[in-house]
C-alpha cells in the first residue's frame, strides 16, 4: 500500500521542501498527490509542476487545499498532510488538517507557544490522529542504537550529558542580504520567541531527552545575540538538570563561524559512555570502564542483535548513509504505522518517530530558556 | 519531463536492485514502468508488486520484456533499460536492449571479455545510444572536485597514485553458506575471469583513471586466493604504470577482515596532493607544498566557484550525503542528458557519467591483471 | 650554562615528579642537584638515590633543604626550586624559597586562597624572582600558534569560546581504594576549596584566557558531586562572560567515564575560528568564512613564518611530540629567561611561560565558581 | 647504575643527533661522556661544548676517540658507543668500536652491503657485544601490543600485510639546495645502493617483520626516481611474499608531497585485523569478525594485562607520548639489558630492541628490491 501525501509549503527554492520529498519518496511507500507550496500562486503552480502534480491539485492557499482535498473520494484523498512552512505557519494548518481528518507530518519546532502545542495535542487525542514531528536526527540508526543502549542500562546510571549544536551560517546578518532561510528565522513574528534556540536548540534538547529517555526538569540559560541589530538570539549556553540527578550542558550557536551542522552528543554513565556526531553519523563511540573503546557501525551484523538500529539502515556497512536517509526513516516509520492503522494492525514500537509530545516539550524548553536568560534564574521546564 | 525505466534483475532481496531504485527515484526524473526482476516468475512478480508495477508489465524473461516493451506506444514505452544482473547477464540483455532501441544503464563490470565490450561499443555507436555504466563512486561531489583539480593542473604534474579497495566480507567461504551475493561472485561462469578484481578492483582502477584523466599503460599484478577452495582471486596487489610516467599501486581485497567498504585514493603531484575516502565522502584532503593542508567539504560555498562538485550535492554543508546520493547522481546526470537528447539539446559536460569506454577499460584491466599474475610478467592494458 | 634545580615533592611513585624531571632534563639546560622528595625520610632517600643525587643533598624536610641549600656556595647552590607537592603544600614552600633567594617552578593550582596568591605575588615583586606556574598545556606549539593568531586578530573579533576538560578516572571512589593521586585530591584540606575545578578546571580556564588574551569578568557555575560521599566537586558546567562581550562555556569532569585527558578548546571569531585538542596536539584546525578549513601542523615550514610556534617543537612534521615535550617547553623557556637574567640580558618574550598572575587568576576563578554554584548567582572573577 | 655513552656523529645542526641525546637522557639511565661529533674539529668542539662535555673528551676523529676512550679506567670508560653518522659511516666505526670492547647503538640502515652486515654479526658474536639498531618505530607501546597480539594468534592466521611509509620532503631536488639531510641521502657513495628504500623503506620492511614475526621470502619491486637528475630511487612499490603464504604490499615514497612522516601498517588475519599509524601512535585499531571495532590506547589499564605495551609508556592515557619517547624506549631497553649484563643477570625479553639481525635483514631487503626492480623479476630476500 502506498500512502497519499499533501504538502503545505516547501515550494521550489526552499531548503526543507525537497528534503521532505526525497525522504518521503525514498522507500516507495508515499506518493505526493497535492500541495499548497506557496501563498504566491505562481510559485505554487511552478512547484507543483516540477513535483509532477496535475494542476487541479495545486493550491495557493492551504485552506483551499484542506477544504477541497478533504472532500475527495477515499481513493484520491490524501492520507496525511505534510507541513514544511516557517514556524508561525505550523499551528493553524496543522489544527485545520487534523480537524479535516488528515494525519500529520509537521516540521519543528511545533508552533509558537506552549498553549498552541497543548491545543494541538488535544485535537489529536480526540481523533486518534498520527502525528510526526520531524526531529529528523532521531532517524539515524546510531541514534536508535544509542537510545537503546542507554535505556537498557548498558551504560549504568547516567550522570552527565553534553550536547552541542553548532552552525556558522548566521555569523553575518544574512537576514539583510535576502537569504530566504535567514529572513523568516530572524523575524520574531515568524520564528517565534527564540532564534537559534528554536531552530537548532530544540533539536539538541530533543535529542538529549530521546537518547537518555529522561526529562529535563530545570535549566539555567544565557542567550546571546552577537550580530548587531538581530532581533533574536543567535547563540546560547544552557545548564541542564534532568530528572534522577542527571546533569548536562547544551551549547548551541549559529554564529560559530566555520561550523557546518555540528550536532553532537555525549552521555556518561557509571558503566560506560557514548558519543555520536551527526556529521559522522554511521559511527557510535562506546567507552567502557576497563575495556577498549568500541566503535559501533551502521550496517554491520553485530549491531543487529536485538537492536532496532538495523531496521533503520538500507545498506551494508561502509556504504555511508546520511541526512536524507535518516529523514526518510521518519517518513518510513510514520508510513508503517499509518498503514498498520489503516489495516487495523498494532503500532510496531521499533518503528518509532517523534510526535506531539516532543513538540510540547520543545515549546516548554523554549519558554524556559527565554525565561531563565531574561530573569537570570533557574527555570522549570 | 520524467523518464520511463525498465529493469532487468534487481528483484526483492538483492542488494543492488533497491539501490538502483532509490537512486533512480531520488531526483524525481525517472519512473519505473516495467521489469524482469528474476527468471523465477514468482520472485519477479512479487518484486514487481512490491515496486508498485501493474502485473502486465512484469516479466520473468528479459527477452520477453524487451520484445513486448519495445512494441508499446511512445507514451508508454520505456526510455531506457537498467541492467542489475550478475556479470554474466550483462552482455546479452544490453546488446538486445540496444538493438531494440533502448538507452542503457548497466551495472559493472561491463561484461566477461574484451571482445564483448567492443561489440557493445559497436552497437552503441551505430545507434547513438546513451550508455551509463554504474561506476557509482564517480558520482560523489568530492570525486568530481578531485578530478577537476587534477585535470586543471592544480596539483602540478602527477607522479604517484595510491588506490585501495578493501573489504572483509569474503574472509570466510560465504559462497558455501548460501550468501546470495557471494555465490555468483565466486562462480567463474557468472562472475567472469576474476573475483575480487572484477567486483571491486575495477572500481579502484576506474577511479584512478577518472580522477587523473590518464590511462594505465601496463601493470604487474599478483592475484591471491586465500580462502581454500575458492575458484577466483579474493585479493591482489598491482603495480600500475600510467601514461606520462605516473606510477601507482592498487591494493584490493575481499578478505581484509574488518574492512567494510574502504575505497580510497591518494594522488601526488609536484605542487600538491589529494586524498579521498569513500567512507568519509564529503571531505577532500588537499596538501600543498608550503601551505597548511586544506579540507574541502561538500555543500560549502567556496567549492562552488567554477566547480561541477556543487552540482552534485543536494544539501548544505554538514548534512552528510552518502552512497545512495552519489549513485543517484549517475541516474540524474544520465537523465539530464537523455532528456536533452530527446529535446534536441546538447549534452552538458558537467553532468557526466561513466560510459562504454569505462567498460572497455575495465575488461582490458581484468584481462591484464589475470595475465600478468599468471605469467609473472608486466602486461599491457 | 646549565641551571641547578632543587625539588620539593615528586618522589618515586608520584605521577608528576618524574614528568617534571623528564621535562627539565629534555633540553639539557637543567640539572637536578638537591631534593626533599617526601616527608618520609625513607622515600625521600630512595627517590634521591634513584634520581642520581648524592645523599647529603637529599632531605626529608623542605625547610631543611631550603636552609642548607641556600647557604651553599654560588657554584653549588640551586638556581631555582621546583615544587611538585599537593596543592596545600605549595604556598609555604614557595614563599620560603622565594625569601631564600631562589627562583621558582611551581605546580598548579598555585595555592589554596586568593590571599595566599597575592602574598606570593608580593614576595616575588620585591625580589625580581622568576616564577613559573606549570600550566603545561600552554607549552604546546599549536597552543602558541592559536594564541598568536587570535591575538593578531586573524580570526576577527572573538565571540565565543568553548572549552572542555574531561577525564573519567574518578568515576569510582578511587580515594577509598588507596589511589595515591585520588586521596589528596579528594581531601579539602589538601586540595583546597574545589576538586575537579581545582585540578583540571583551572587548566581549562587558564587556557581560555591564554589563547584569547582576554579575561573572564564573571561566570555562572553549577558544581556537581556524583560519587557518593565525595567531599569535593567532581564535575561542573560553567557559563563564562569575558571582557569585550566574549561569551563562553566551560565543562569539566573527572567522572566522564571513558575520557582520558580530553582538554579541548574552540574559539569563534567574526573572520575565522580555531579548534585544538590536547590528545591530538600537533594539529590546529582553522576554519574561515569563505575558504576551506585548514590544518596547521607542528614542525612544518609554513607555520614558522612570524610564529613562535616553531620555537616550541624539536622535530620535523610528522614526528609526534607530546605531553612531556610541551611540559619541557615551560622548563626550557624558564631556563632561557633565567639564564638571560643571570647574564644580564633581556627576557625574550617569545619564550614565555605561565607565571604568578596565572596563579592569582586561578585562585580567583576557583573562588568564583565555588561562590556562584553555592549561591546560584553570577560571580565576578 | 647509569651507563656512559660515547657518540660518533650527531653534531650540532644534525637532525638525528639531538634526538639520540634526548632519547638517551629521558630515563636517566645514560650519560654522555665523550664524542666525535664531526670530522670538522670546530663543529665537533662546538657540539661537545653545547652537549656539556669537557674538552678532552671531544674528538674530531672517531678513530682517535675509540683509541683514547678504550684506554680509560673502568670508572671513566664509556660502556657503549652510539653511531649516528650517515650510512657509509656505520660499518667501520661499528666494527672498530666492537673490537675495542664497546657495546653499540647504531643508526639504520646498518651499513652498505650484506657482507658488511655479516662481518659485523661475526664480530658481535665473538664478543657477546650488545648491539641496538635504532629502528625506533618498534619502540612505540602500540607496536609492542600489535606484535604481541599477532604473535599470540589473537588475529588468527595472518593473510595480508599492507605497509606504507610516505614522506614528501624530497619532492624537489633538495640535495641541490644545500639541505644537509638531503645531500648525503642522495649520494650513492654515502647512502648506499638505495635512496628512499634505504632511508625509510627499511623501516617499513622491518616493522612488517617485527609485528608479524614472519620473514619476507621474496618480493617484486619497482623503484622509481621522479626528481630529474637524482641518482637514487625516491619512490617504490613492492609486492611482498612472506613465509607461510602471507602476502603483502609496501609503498614508500619521499616525493609524496604533503605527507609528513606517514608510516602505517595494517595486518589482516582470519580472526581479526589491526591498524597502526605512526602519526597517531597512541592508538591501535582492532577489528573483529562479529564484534565492534576496538581502539586500544596507550596508558590505559586494560592494555596492561599480560602486555609488554604497558612497560613502554610513561604517562596515563590521554597524555600523548611521541617520537622521542618511542626512541627513548630503545635506549631504555638497551640500558636495562646492558646493566643486567654488567650485573650478571639475564636479559629480560620484554625489554626488547632491534639488533644485528634486523640490520642483516635490512641489507638483504635492499639488495632484493634493487635487484628485482632492475631485472624485473621476483627476488629472494
Amino acid at each position: 500500500m502506498r500512502l497519499k501525501m499533501a504538502m503545505i509549503g516547501g515550494g521550489t527554492g526552499s531548503f526543507i521542501g525537497p528534503v521532505h520529498l526525497m525522504a518521503a519518496r525514498m522507500d516507495n511507500k508515499i506518493e505526493l498527490v497535492a500541495g499548497a507550496f506557496s501563498s504566491d500562486p505562481v510559485i505554487s503552480a511552478r512547484s507543483g509542476k516540477e513535483y509532477g502534480l496535475s494542476k487541479e491539485r495545486v493550491y495557493a492557499s492551504w485552506q483551499d487545499m484542506i477544504k477541497n482535498e478533504s472532500s475527495l473520494s477515499e481513493s484520491k484523498k490524501p492520507d496525511f498532510v505534510c507541513i514544511t512552512t516557517p514556524n508561525y505557519l505550523h499551528f493553524k494548518p496543522a489544527l485545520e488538517s487534523i480537524k479535516a481528518g488528515f494525519h500529520i507530518v509537521c516540521d519543528k519546532p511545533l508552533c509558537l507557544e506552549v498553549e498552541e502545542a497543548l491545543e494541538l495535542k488535544n485535537a489529536i487525542d480526540k481523533r486518534n490522529t498520527l502525528f510526526c514531528l520531524t526531529h529528523n536526527y532521531t532517524g539515524y540508526p546510531m541514534v536508535k542504537k544509542a537510545r537503546e543502549m542507554v535505556c537498557n542500562g548498558e551504560l549504568g546510571t547516567i550522570r552527565k550529558v553534553v550536547v552541542e549544536y553548532l552552525q556558522g551560517w548566521l555569523s553575518d546578518k544574512e537576514e539583510d542580504k535576502g537569504n530566504k532561510q535567514a529572513v523568516w528565522r530572524a523575524d520574531p513574528s515568524k520564528a517565534g520567541m527564540a532564534g537559534c534556540m528554536g531552530d537548532i536548540g530544540t533539536h539538541a534538547f530533543q535529542l538529549s531527552e530521546y537518547i537518555t529517555g529522561k526529562r529535563v526538569k530545570k535549566l539555567y540559560s544565557q542567550l546571546n545575540t552577537f550580530v548587531e541589530g538581530r532581533l533574536l538570539d543567535d547563540d546560547a549556553t544552557v545548564i541542564l538538570n534532568f530528572e534522577e540527578g542527571i546533569k548536562g550542558s547544551l551549547v548551541a550557536s549559529q554564529v560559530a563561524l566555520g561550523e557546518e551542522n555540528s550536532l553532537s552528543i555525549r552521555v556518561y554513565g557509571t558503566k560506560g559512555s557514548l558519543g555520536w556526531k551527526q556529521m559522522e553519523p554511521n559511527s557510535l563511540l562506546l567507552r567502557w570502564k576497563d575495556a577498549p573503546m568500541q566503535v559501533y557501525r551502521t550496517g554491520t551484523g553485530y549491531e543487529a542483535i536485538g537492536s532496532t538500529a538495523s531496521k533503520h539502515n538500507r545498506l551494508p556497512a561502509g556504504h555511508p548513509e546520511g541526512f536524507i536517509e535518516a529523514f526518510a526513516n521518519l517518513y518510513r516509520n510514520f508510513a508503517i504505522n499509518l498503514i498498520a492503522l489503516k489495516e487495523g494492525r498494532q503500532h510496531d514500537q521499533q518503528y518509532d518517530y517523534p510526535g506531539i509530545d516532543d513538540g510540547i516539550r520543545g515549546m516548554q524548553f523554549l519558554d524556559a530558556v527565554v525565561r531563565s536568560s531574561r530573569e537570570e534564574e533557574w527555570a522549570d521546564v
